[in-house]
């Protein structure tokens, strides 16, 4: 990779400008790290600064990942950073440093570590708790074809309250490979951790007793040892692997399978790198527990981590101020029109309850959780408990919304189908960063939502148009009562247009036209409704009459509004910001040929392959879903469609007959 | 509920026939017990024997379901049973025992717990792993509401190796909330129970030492104790707390904010009554450690128990012999022609790896685990970290193979596009049990997978006509390469043909066509293909010509035949064994509508709701996917489209115009 063409760096950093590979950062002394450690902070606290970037997380593994690189070897022996967005410093210290300002950019460096980037990259992360399962099937095939290069998972302990991290761990516990887990315990996930594994891991790291009752036990040990003959002394040996079993503090780990060591301070090079050097040549599953302070060395980061998780660059770096004037404040997100829309339900209706997966700033269910405290439920990086959780709520009565990242839902489909859909409760489903999420890109684009629920019986999914509607809908949700309901909507802000005081309950399976016109149709969900109007716009000046209709449901889809426009109109597109295979353009040509219609039809959304990342704007042109490109596109669709039916009398094309 | 005309009962038992409901059983006394559990016992054995279903969990928990009923008061308390297939003494006793007999017959009782058929099955299960995130759930919901009912998940050891029972047990350690679960200690899931926690839990039931450490420690304390001033005496009281904290065997379950009960003998109906007397009032989170015999007291299901976790019936209760004549042996399961196809295309490629999530036997993976030991990994009831696992070893260039069934993947959804699909990493999904299994009903019936994986990018999804081309397919899909393929096939057996030596590559997303004909065209899709032939003969002698194609492929669909059938044929027909949302028939479909095609389409598959249990034949009739349904349906469907074109010149219905 190429260097860029005025290195910031220079005069300011000793170590830095020459570190290129972890194979330069071996070349320094142990007494140095911390001055690497140091330069690389600052470095990545000034790329934030200008260009955003998650970031919290990043700075309390500074030292950690100088140590790891300075004692292992990558890219043969392999890291893999749980999530991801703390491997900024591993990024900085593998080649990429000149690249990070480009991160999180269309065309740049991903925000998370990716395989195709760099071969320091070992495995792809983004969702939470998958680094286990990854390192111990890299352990295994190690193991299989007679490997000896080591395998670090890095993982945060919010993310170790994710099952799979659970099974992973239990697995690795029966297999015995050689994996060292570093648990990163800040205690903090994206919000405070919670669960009874926080506790415990509080308990380890705060409480001296259990250090006390060690030497107690130790020391009463080896007293007795000396006054007794051999098979007492046997008996005492046995006894004594019991007692140091049970009193090793991370009893929890060692019940597993893993040998434990710690807890550490994780800001402290000396102690980092002792530990790491007596580990690494130890055979079997262990886990080092690291503690570390999220936002370590950036005092604003530090005093509140959940708001400096992230950040969107233009900063002051010694104030952590934003530097650009505030012209006016901006619109209202959906995830807080959706956070006030149900703490507003919420006051009427006191069996409805809030549950997130460790997310309550990211789904504004913090808002919920302000007013409503007693009904609000954060279980942790656990998706699929969630889900089973309302349903049993619902079981009971309760109606529960599960705010939840439409791909992170992909994590409990199955309890979706089988605890919730199956047993027809009325849990509603409240599916934020549904479409597009930009700059996270791939792993966390809500691709898919549409098309995965929509072959679940008794669903009902729905997507408003805007701030109104998403208010209407999630009302309308709770209001269905017979079955679950999903509800999806966008990353980012609403309109600004002024919302109503009450809510509207809207007839399930029943869209509305929202433009009338007499050329082409338009039937659009969600995001892409305000896009389609704009197109239709467009195509007005153009001298082309758009009707557009805003289809509300993608199931139960408005069968008698898609056979009305479908028989009255030659050509219909349907567009929505989720994959075309298998959504609403699927859900709308099954009607189409159900009915016998005969339109043609232009199926628009993502296409069928994964979505890079990049700004919302620079995305929907990429893949033509802007209103600009839109109306363009159903132009020369519509101009194509009347050059067909001039040209022959047949509206369908047939292809050759068989032979 | 009726009683059925003679009582099998009378005159063999003492207590079963006045015991209608749980209030029945109070009434006797505690010595009972053990009578009335014998009496449930054998009652058991005799309806199995007979009738077949779910066994050895069952005869295991006889003791544990009669101590519950006696201590709990269902339906006000709650009882969660973990997967269910545990839960026949529980019917048995709570009203259904004169229905056990149609147990999961068509129209009978269910395998599982279903909240629609009982007031006291609590909530419905099926899958493993879900019932402490339900018993959370109603808990909460009971906490909100001030209610004071009890609720207990029973749960095995087995799936309290999934993930989200972790998830569910840290999040109650953090509500804090008052749920029992018993962990059903059998040390068997289907197979033996894997994973670290397994020896953990082994550790505690079998090792002396704990208690003999605990003694001596317990002693030390109350010595010193005696000695000490105030001061000192507060010291070494945090010092005991620290120490029987450290010192419980529970210890891993005391991490999580549990409190640990046992082991106690599970079927010592003395001690399990002691014990969930003494436990019931405690508030809190509890765990009460139960070690049981899977099939206990039927011999034959002790001593084998993987082999009589369930029963077709019709065996000698005294020798478990089969009674029946074997006229002669069964053509091979479709599992097994996949478990002998691994084993021989791994004899030859050292890359394959094979991968269970506790379903050795189940899917035949126990075929190549005998030839192959040291590529077989079990991970236990761990889909998430199955898939995951299967990703770390792809990246390091082996070829895993995962096996497991098409409901059980819909819990590694996420971990498939996320890990997998994403990093194009070539994991091939072996989807057993895909379409319908018959006895087990709706939470088993493989319905959704097409339409789950076809809007994943760069899958292959294909599923054989027969058994030859299951092993084609295996072949085929472990010589791709170049991304993750599934390859779903049915329960059941495959036909008695004989199989060709070797493997033959098929080529990707390429369907052939398996009959000639010139009236109709029938596109069909793994069983549904022998399917389609035999009603291609019925419609033969009806006089309609009906071309079969066996699609092979659901992604890449076959778009140049599809093209060409499409074209040539006026009536076509697809039908699969999947939902008809978002499969073949949609893609189909949507590729008619891309070409611009205008033949009458009819969709044909399962229908757009959970399918009841009962035999495959009874399923099939009543879904008219039967051949003989599904040839009358198709003349009709032909005859339509016929008096349709004479009735118009136009080949497809316009509906109302716009007003």
């Amino acid at each position: 990779m190429e260097q860029s063409p005025s290195d910031p760096l220079e005069g300011k950093n000793t170590f830095l400008p020459s570190i290129q590979c972890p194979g330069d950062l071996k070349k320094f002394r142990a007494e140095d790290l911390q001055g690497i450690a140091d330069e690389c902070r600052s470095f990545l606290i000034d790329v934030i600064s200008e260009n955003g970037g998650h970031f919290g997380s990043s700075l309390g593994v500074v030292e950690l990942t100088v140590a790891l690189h300075y004692v292992y070897d990558s890219p043969r022996d392999k890291f893999i950073w749980d999530v991801g967005h703390q491997a900024y410093i591993h990024k900085i210290l593998t080649g990429r440093r000149d690249l990070m300002h480009t991160n999180r950019k269309y065309g740049g460096l991903a925000g998370f570590p990716k395989i195709t980037e760099s071969p320091h990259d070992a495995f792809g992360t983004g969702h939470a708790s998958t680094s286990i399962s990854a390192a111990a099937g890299m352990a295994a095939a190690r193991d299989l074809s007679g490997g000896d290069e080591k395998i670090v998972a890095i993982i945060g302990d919010g993310s170790m309250t994710g099952g799979m991290a659970f099974e992973a761990m239990n697995h690795l516990g029966d297999i015995k490979s050689d994996v060292l887990v570093i648990l990163n315990d800040n205690q903090m996930a994206i919000a405070p951790s919670t669960g009874g594994l926080k506790d415990y891991l509080v308990s380890i790291s705060l409480n001296k007793t259990y250090n006390k009752v060690r030497k107690f036990i130790w020391d009463s040990i080896s007293l007795l040892n000396n006054d007794l003959g051999d098979a007492a002394k046997n008996a005492v040996h046995k006894i004594e692997d019991g007692i140091k079993a049970a009193l090793t503090p991370g009893a929890f780990f060692e019940a597993l399978g893993f040998r434990y060591f710690g807890p550490i301070d994780g800001h402290n090079t000396d102690q980092l790198l002792k530990a790491l050097r007596e580990i690494r040549e130890l055979p079997h599953p262990k886990l080092l527990h690291v503690i570390t302070t999220k936002g370590k060395g950036f005092k604003p980061a530090e005093e509140n981590q959940a708001k400096w998780h992230a950040s969107s660059g233009g900063f002051d770096i010694s104030t952590g101020k934003t530097l650009k004037k505030a012209t006016s404040s901006p619109p209202p997100k959906f995830q807080e029109i959706f956070g006030r829309a149900l703490t507003e339900i919420a006051s009427d209706d006191p069996t409805v309850v809030g549950i997130t997966a460790a997310m309550p700033s990211g789904t504004s269910l913090d808002i919920f959780q302000k007013t409503h405290p007693g009904r609000f439920y954060d279980v942790g990086i656990a998706e699929q408990h969630a889900v089973t959780f309302a349903a049993g709520m619902a079981v009971n009565g309760y109606k529960p919304v599960c705010a939840i990242y439409s791909t992170f839902l992909q994590r409990a489909y199955d309890q979706l189908i089988h605890d919730v859909a199956l047993q027809k409760l009325p849990v509603v489903f409240a599916l934020d960063r549904a479409g597009l999420v930009g700059e996270d890109g791939p792993t966390h684009h809500g691709a898919f939502d549409l098309s995965y629920l929509r072959p679940v019986p008794d669903m009902v999914v729905m997507a408003p148009k805007d701030a109104q509607e998403l208010r209407d809908m999630l009302h309308t949700a709770l209001a269905y009562g017979k079955g679950p309901v999903a509800l999806r909507y966008p990353r980012g802000n609403a309109s600004r247009s002024p919302l109503k005081p009450g809510f509207e309950t809207l007839e399930i399976g029943r869209g509305e036209i929202v433009r009338e016109g007499s050329s082409v149709a338009i039937l659009a969900l969600g995001t892409m409704v305000e896009h389609a109007l704009q197109a239709a716009e467009f195509l007005e000046s153009e001298g082309v009459g758009a009707l557009v209709a805003n289809m509300r449901f993608l199931k139960p889809v408005d069968t008698a509004l898609v056979d009305s426009i479908c028989g009255h109109f030659d050509s219909v597109v349907v567009v929505e910001e989720n994959s075309v295979v298998g959504g609403l353009g699927s859900a709308v040509n099954d009607r189409v040929q159900e009915a016998g219609l005969s339109c043609r039809l232009l199926r628009l959304g993502l296409p069928d392959e994964f979505v890079t990342h990049g700004s919302m704007e620079e995305l929907y042109r990429k893949l033509e879903l802007d209103p600009e490109t839109l109306g363009r596109k159903i132009k020369c669709f519509y101009e194509a469609g009347g050059e067909e039916n001039s040209a022959s009398s047949q509206s369908a094309i047939r292809t050759e007959r068989l032979a």
